[in-house]
């Protein structure tokens, strides 16, 4: 289970885990495989470096990355207070409206509100890419198109790989001319913002568009080795998978919630939607009844990015702390009706490592 | 390129080729798949019985199929005069008004009128089956859902296998509970009637869900031999392709129309949406400005199944007689941005074989 770009990190498996839990991504990490860890949600650098030093630490020294989600063109600034009054009034009461239909209390005096995930400002994902160098990823991800060229440039006069999530064959041309180093062809079935076209149409379609002038990383609907092998047999240096790991041992101690997990673990493929009202971009989410609320007729249409999330940032904070399995704000993708159990990662590892090779050799038995 | 399945049904390469071309069946069948022939638009037995006849003369002894779209429920049944009659005006209004807009000709006076596709009809449909088992088909499938069980016997009983399409895993196994014999697992990436789970995803979801009860085929968003690969390592029996065949050179000799390929070609994977306008349940089509006319605001909600059909049975004729690449209604999976030109059957079955025998061999290098 070797491809070049596993080689040429170091590797031991072309298995690239996106989470945002550290204890996964180490875990992922010491078991062969590249841990990405998200920072999207450290709206305070201090914590991101701090996270990043244990990551340091836990890894072995073996290769890890950091994924941000930095917009190309720099989007709306401004602090949270100056944005929040761009929101509309109409959004707050719908919003507060559902919350109590669903039976979600408020927040407790001695909560601290949650101020909104501000990691896709441009300002902020700049700042986790200058805490990021400090430590020693050896992968940056952007979530949303090419970074910036002088990050792109930061990051390569500091000796790490630039990858970028693409949707469409145009977006990865896009990155290779932006100078960005791996793509990451991402189908719609894919968790959090993704396009349309699926996975098995997308990732042969964008290694012929590029045609050797980047490696390619597949993603969306991934899960056991088979769908490795899909993607490796395709031409794709390797699988990067999110979804996957919201049910390892490792994320429920890191302080994965049970409801989420619970609610992962009973929802089956056709349980997802792609939606905008996690951030004001499509992304696919679990499908609970607040996803329900906002398909409803009554809803108004998701804000633009970053008002949308700013709007539900407390909501998503209520909905987190009240703990309903039937209540769950979380970007997941169709994969997720695959999961079966709360499984530490290196069993994980060494189940798709056996389920690859066996892909194999159905294929190298069907050529007599 | 072996699995147990095509050789029982002595098959040279496990590909299944659904298509409306009786010219394409044949040269799938003649180049060692099976080609699968749509009978829905065949409203006349007696032509369906002659277009067999030629199939039985034009595949060299080799098995060929026959594809049905039955319910299994018996649904509204009537002359296509009663259905008429339950068509609301408004939408009578709404496409004749959108075909003017489109500068799409009306029918010219001596233009036979189309009655619309009635082979959805249980009556119809069950006509089909009994013209079929009359000729030499290995195979009937069926487009929705598991047959009647009448259907299943009376094909066993002829020493045929029946094969029906599944979007999820629970319809995969009522399938087999009702004796389907071959589940066609189909992501939401392909053409026609098709439900949102991705391919990558429903694969393996639903072979683990059979556990062996019965043989899966792939379907949606298969087009080059890198995907059938991708499939069969899954554990696939082989692969089921539509939109493969759109552009297939003996399809253009056949009636295709010009319009219709050109349109193909000039398509994207983007360039596809699922809706309810062609037939009343979700289905995916070409993108065109007739599908986006009916995704403007003002447009009314498709009728259910049949109604809608015979409600745009006319304008698909003007749509079809007007050949005008922008205006075009069709069925069309994700993988037609992959399709690029007017290829023989033979040409594309041969590449098939070659990318195929391409992907196996990287992974055979990946294992070391």
């Amino acid at each position: 289970m070797k491809t070049a770009l596993a080689e040429e990190f170091g590797i031991e498996y072309p298995i690239f885990a996106f989470t945002p839990s550290k204890y996964v991504a180490a875990a992922v990490t010491r078991a062969g495989g590249m841990g990405v860890l998200g920072a999207v949600r450290y709206n305070d650098p201090a914590e991101l470096d701090e996270v990043l030093t244990w990551m340091d630490e836990n890894t072995d020294g073996k290769p890890y990355g950091v994924d941000v989600v930095m917009p190309n063109k720099v989007p709306t600034e401004g602090s949270s207070m100056d944005l929040g009054a761009m929101i509309p009034e109409e959004h707050k009461v719908f919003v507060n409206r559902v919350l109590d239909d669903l039976g979600v209390p408020p927040l407790g005096d001695d909560a601290g509100k949650n101020a909104g995930v501000l990691g896709w400002l441009h300002s902020v994902a700049q700042s986790h890419v200058d805490v990021a160098l400090k430590h020693r990823p050896v992968l940056i991800a952007n979530a949303l198109g090419s970074p910036p060229v002088e990050v792109i440039e930061q990051s390569h006069a500091a000796g790490l790989k630039v990858a970028a999530l693409a949707g469409s064959t145009k977006h990865a041309l896009a990155h290779v001319e932006n100078g960005v180093d791996i793509v990451i062809a991402q189908g719609g079935e894919a968790g959090g913002h993704t396009g349309e076209v699926a996975t098995m149409v997308l990732v042969p379609e964008i290694i012929r568009a590029l045609d050797g002038r980047a490696p390619v990383l597949a993603a969306g609907g991934l899960g056991d080795g088979t769908q490795v092998a899909a993607v490796v047999g395709m031409g794709a240096q390797g699988a990067w998978m999110g979804s996957r790991w919201l049910t390892a041992a490792e994320y429920a101690e890191d302080g994965g919630s049970r409801a989420m997990q619970k609610a992962l673990l009973a929802a089956t493929s056709r349980d997802t939607v792609r939606s905008r009202i996690y951030s004001g971009k499509p992304a696919r989410l679990l499908k609970s009844k607040w996803t329900d609320a906002w398909a409803a007729d009554d809803a108004p249409d998701a804000l633009p990015m970053p008002l949308q999330n700013l709007l539900v940032a407390e909501a998503h904070q209520r909905i987190s702390e009240a703990q309903d399995p039937e209540v769950v704000a979380m970007p997941a993708g169709q994969i997720i009706g695959s999961l079966d159990g709360i499984v530490p990662v290196a069993d994980t590892m060494a189940q798709i490592v056996a389920e690859y090779e066996a892909a194999v050799e159905r294929l190298r038995a069907s050529l007599g």
